[in-house]
């Protein structure tokens, strides 16, 4: 099955991602400012402006390493699916090596995910680094897709 | 085998599109500004700061519609890959398919190029928006592997 992949290294300790990934107020910094929920292992993080909501369920979190998520609410290509950050450190680093697995097919919409996972990903980086991320609506428009 | 997709919008003509992947002047536009060659179908495309070299032999273009490149030479990870731009319209945009197939497996590297292609495919957005890309050395930075 065709996963989506990709990596980024973040100018912080592994712990700062991991708080990026592991709490409300982090998620809301960087992927979408409507998230609520418990991000924290067997919490359920909702995102409430997509259409039909997305619910996702925290399967594993350990500190510094790892977070999975399993998209249990959602489009329906999405459900299923999980989202894996695994974390580790090179010289200055984190490193991000980001997986959302489990898709059926390589839809066009599978390669608009991917795209815009990227414009995340970068706004993880920018958050942790800066202070400030691009979380939606926020973020930058790739196409008539958002 | 896994892929690397990505999927933008360009507010733009196909042909505008289809100009900045089959000319040197475009690739040097949104890519990276050392490339070199015959971007058209029979071409091979040499960009020369990449370490080792990386040749693209262009083996189909279909005027706004695709562009097929065959890697033969260049990163081992990336040796006998294939890189398509698939070409369509949706109101305004002309949206870029892309795939590059034929990786052998999903390694580190390969998450780093995904990341990497997406930072390109913006950048080519841009640069048939604005007339102005970014490529490299001038391309966005996202880890220790540049």
């Amino acid at each position: 099955m065709p996963d989506i992949l990709h990596r980024v290294g973040v100018v912080a300790a592994p712990d700062a991602v991991y708080t990026a990934l592991t709490t409300i107020d982090g998620l809301t910094g960087w992927w979408t400012d409507d998230a609520t929920g418990d991000a924290s292992a067997g919490g359920v993080i909702r995102f409430s402006s997509i259409p039909g909501g997305l619910d996702l369920k925290v399967l594993d979190t350990r500190p510094g390493e790892l977070v999975r998520w399993e998209v249990v609410q959602g489009p329906k290509e999405w459900i299923g699916t999980h989202i894996v950050f695994g974390l580790s450190t090179s010289g200055d680093y984190t490193i991000v090596l980001f997986k959302h697995e489990g898709w059926r097919e390589a839809a066009e919409f599978m390669h608009h995910c991917s795209t815009k996972w990227a414009i995340y990903m970068i706004s993880l980086k920018k958050l942790v680094e800066t202070g400030k991320g691009d979380p939606a609506p926020h973020d930058y428009t790739i196409s008539d897709w958002n």
